[in-house]
């Protein structure tokens, strides 16, 4: 159903109601921006509670799209949206939808070629550009070591393209020094397990990728990059080579490199 | 010489005064943000004309770096460079430099093995990535196309980690529908002309690299990829396989996995 709101204060906007603080909370619901987002939510696990949206918006979408009788679409102008979010919202088209933990460390595991766990990556873009390009180069589902943001973050959530609400993903438990013990349920399940360093005596990506019929791809914190622990309890070390006296590369840029060879090592070539 | 500012009006702190207003002109001076950038912009052929900086700062800076004498160095508080500035600059050090045409684009395809060609990318982010996974991964130059916005802009020096003021780059001439006639100059010089895009008809990005000498990525702008024109003057169009449903990489993550890629086709494996 579709409702005309006129009322800043009106609760049925309470979703997306100062966004930027119940961002900061890290635990709000999960908010997609966007025609595409949108959409990528509606059809992803997460129950959508609300659509909210400038009239032109609402009217692009509905005549491209359909949208399930029991969510409701809430029409705002631009200026309300602006006072209840708390920013312009330029894109026009919003959906809210309740959190949950979609899958088990067991359930992305399974039946996965391809895996790539992050340890200790804070910046929600860097988290949303692995997603994005996960799901680009065919990796089955993304796991989530110690010190990891959020990545359904609102930040994450659009730069993943949505992706983050349908690759599956879960998060192993333990802290800083104990969450690796965890890594040896990939190795049980016929994982090569490798580490993304810049590690002068690491061996080339292709090498460490060559052969491997499962491989999870290990990616750390942007600067320090992976701990010892968990490099420990990888099988091999992996680098892409750097000219001498330029800066190692961004996480997300790394992680899709090493996608990319994955998907590479797989062709007849 | 070292100088203590007490006055925000002072007019030697004027190359970095309002600096989001001289960066919209696009033609301000080249600023480099941060110690590390710093360093750079000493290091490069832009003439540097001034230090700014909070006095840790500076401090921290001196006790590990030499500055040419006649280079000088202001020092101002927190408050007074946010007000200068017009924003909070809590890298709390900054240095300016005049612009030049540094190199002509005879200059960068000199004794060049492999080039980076940009045409319509107009985010300074994916110039600045580019232009420094360009040169973490022995890309000799990058030529920019019509349509390409500044590299020097200051965002796009911050992103690029200073790597935009050492990598010879420089602009063709012509405009949206001609400039790629200027083209023949790297087919002339022996290069390999290769167009990146999405298109299903290309051939495997490997495939495409593969034997050759000098090579020239074509990468296009965010969205529209490469022209028609373009991709015509070029030798071969090459593809990242991407997952059916998924969209087409970032710009600059494509063009890493290309520079990946040219470094990998010169490995023996």
């Amino acid at each position: 159903m579709r409702y005309v709101i006129e009322d800043v204060n009106d609760p049925r906007l309470d979703d997306v109601r100062n966004l930027k603080k119940s961002d900061a909370h890290g635990e709000g619901l999960v908010i997609g921006e966007g025609p595409i987002i949108v959409e990528r939510l509606l059809a992803s696990a997460y129950p959508t509670r609300c659509i909210v949206g400038f009239k032109a918006k609402i009217d692009t979408y509905l005549s491209q799209h359909e949208v399930p009788d029991d969510v409701p679409i809430y029409e705002v102008t631009r200026d309300m949206l602006t006072e209840v979010a708390g920013f312009d919202m330029h894109r026009g088209l919003l959906a809210s939808a309740d959190r949950l933990d979609a899958w088990s460390v067991d359930e992305v595991i399974e039946g996965a070629q391809t895996l790539v766990v992050m340890e200790g990556v804070g910046d929600h873009e860097n988290i949303g550009g692995i997603f994005r390009n996960a799901a680009g180069m065919d990796v089955d589902g993304v796991l989530l070591g110690s010190g990891t943001a959020d990545p359904l973050y609102r930040r994450s959530v659009r730069v993943s393209m949505g992706h983050v609400l349908r690759l599956p993903w879960a998060r192993f438990e333990g802290g800083y020094t104990n969450w690796q013990h965890k890594l040896a349920k990939l190795s049980d399940a016929g994982f090569r397990l490798v580490s993304l360093t810049p590690s002068e005596d690491a061996v080339h990506l292709a090498q460490a990728l060559k052969g491997a019929e499962k491989v999870a791809l290990l990616v750390g914190a942007e600067g320090p990059g992976l701990t010892e622990h968990a490099m420990k309890a990888t099988d091999v070390r992996a680098r892409i080579p750097m000219a001498p006296g330029t800066d190692s590369l961004n996480v997300a840029t790394s992680a899709a490199i090493a996608f990319y060879e994955r998907q590479r090592s797989l062709l007849d070539f």
